[in-house]
């Protein structure tokens, strides 16, 4: 069975400013294809998310059909590039909205997203990727995603630097090697998931 | 088959001090009992673990066989008391020495960690559970152990509390049943990575 | 002289609701003022801050006039609720957008910010304070402001908690006293930072 | 009057190994020294620091003498390597031997390092310098030190990099800058705290 992922891209900008963060998700799409998956990319920039931590905050909100999307997916990427150090604005503001599934619950206690598989991309000028994955591992797990060994690619560059990552005489070999690992272990984990989901606690 | 669990208490106390941290191992423990796995609870602070980001620092280092103990283990609790809203500087240690895992990878380039499962238990009088999460998950994915959803279970008191886990009157509700999820989610990770290995990445 | 302040409420919710924060920032006001500086208070959230990192992002930004109010003031308060344990997007977004000053230097290389002081106060149900002040800290001191000692107030419940700040019972003692000396430093290091300012470096 | 810095080279490796921490240490003592403050650096690992959050920890414990010495400095300077994105197990453990400061208050509340100025020194092959800026900041301020204006000066490679600072062709000049501002700040705020210390909350 084809399996579907998502990936949130969180760049500042709107389309079609050029994004490095969505250079990667690219790169990371293509892997996902030779496994079976089908990546589909939604830059938050571009639809109006309302801030606050509801799966509705009404007229206007554009988070609604991004969340239905979310809970079609099996796997979901949290790509954002980094500011000061930290997850984009609009990265925290996804993290709150995904917020909501904290009290969606099943009968027998389960979050709706027990299952999904949460993976994290990062993109930068200079430093900040492991604060990033930090914050949004933590997030993702505590609104029921699973994270695989090894959940996340990054580029940054030398300290002070201003390098963009869609500007680089083309991909470092790492970043690639680490761009298969994380498809290859995430699809995998989804799929075994998706055969033997978490039972109930007890 | 029973799977075996290791805690890795990172109080900075030695035995016989009472550990506030090792409470909420024993009770992991029972949980994880429940499922048909063994843990075993090591205070770092009764080894001396010598500083370092090696897999034997040499001469007097008790690192060595923990981390035996640890490769035997299909899931690691890395459990921690905070200090100033972080994990202990004991719980930093033991990371860095994790971090050895990072170049001991099989033929095909996975690391001897995949397919372990790595959770959190977090205790403090107040404040910093989250972050420690952050921290913690993200060296336990970058040196090859997968997240379960809701990896963590955690108790703070109220902020500038000074109120130990170990000495409130019963635990409360909220942390037993986080506790049983961590518990039953850890153990059924593990089952199904056991039973589906990571493939080589491709 | 009188010195001014301004808090940044970075509450995600928009006026006349209630905000936790607003009131801790009320009580700042209270302190400031028996040291003879004036608060003013600006909800973000009733204003429509532009996403990005430069001074003005152009039509509808409603950053602009709360920049000016910024290089007016002494003091900067970034005041913050917490969600998933970090500071809101709101507050991401307002130290994105002073990312900016980085850029804005004298003629000997000082930043527009050398010799304003800032501070922080954090409210959440539970969980997060030292990780905000963190995050915030180094984003004011990057940004050329000067944190003083013992620079932010906070509030946080028990774990999982969700009271909130407004509906205790009174603020709590060693808030109160937390408050007193914020106000105290913060007005003291004001003061002597205008009299004498950094040197260009040399 | 010739002020006095102390730097805490929070290196994991003891003496005689080089340490780029010690490279960057020895930098900023020469600009401190233009403006008349002698740096004293002191490698933690050389001295049996013993885990606790208490003044002394007792016999053989190698940190009553090092905060003697963080007593009589009026600059202290936190340098430490980056291990998995974060300060070091041995920055944590010196972070929490200061934690001690927070119950030593003088007549009127003030603790004793009221008055001290604290910056960070930060060097790493890759990724982690803001995070570790904002935990260093964090623990600063909350036991007493004042943060200075752009009070970090950090090094680090690009992405998954392996170069170590003390192997680089030359300082960067952006480096080389940031220690200017570091020393010119640090030296100008200590000075002006020295002669206005912080009154008594109020």
């Amino acid at each position: 069975m084809p399996r579907t992922a998502i990936a949130l891209n969180c760049t500042l900008k709107r389309s079609p400013e050029p994004s490095s963060t969505d250079l990667m998700c690219s790169q990371l799409g293509e892997e996902l294809r030779s496994h079976g998956v089908e990546l589909e990319v939604v830059r938050i920039a571009d639809h109006d998310v309302a801030p606050g931590v509801s799966a509705d905050e009404g007229e206007g909100d554009g988070w609604p059909p991004i969340r239905e999307r979310i809970l079609d997916a099996d796997i979901v990427v949290i790509a954002t590039p980094i500011w000061l150090g930290n997850p984009s604005s609009t990265c925290r503001r996804v993290l709150e909205r995904l917020d909501a599934f904290l009290s969606e619950t099943d009968d027998e206690g389960r979050m709706v997203t027990f299952g999904k598989v949460g993976v994290v991309l990062t993109v930068g000028n200079e430093d900040g990727a492991h604060a990033v994955a930090g914050q949004v591992y933590q997030a993702l797990a505590d609104v029921g995603f699973t994270v695989p060994a090894n959940g996340q690619a990054y580029w940054v560059g030398e300290a002070m630097g201003s390098t963009d990552y869609r500007d680089l005489d083309g991909t470092p070999d790492k970043v690639r090697q680490t761009l298969k690992t994380v498809a290859t272990n995430a699809a995998h984990l989804a799929s075994i998931l998706d055969a033997s989901p978490y039972p109930a606690a007890s």
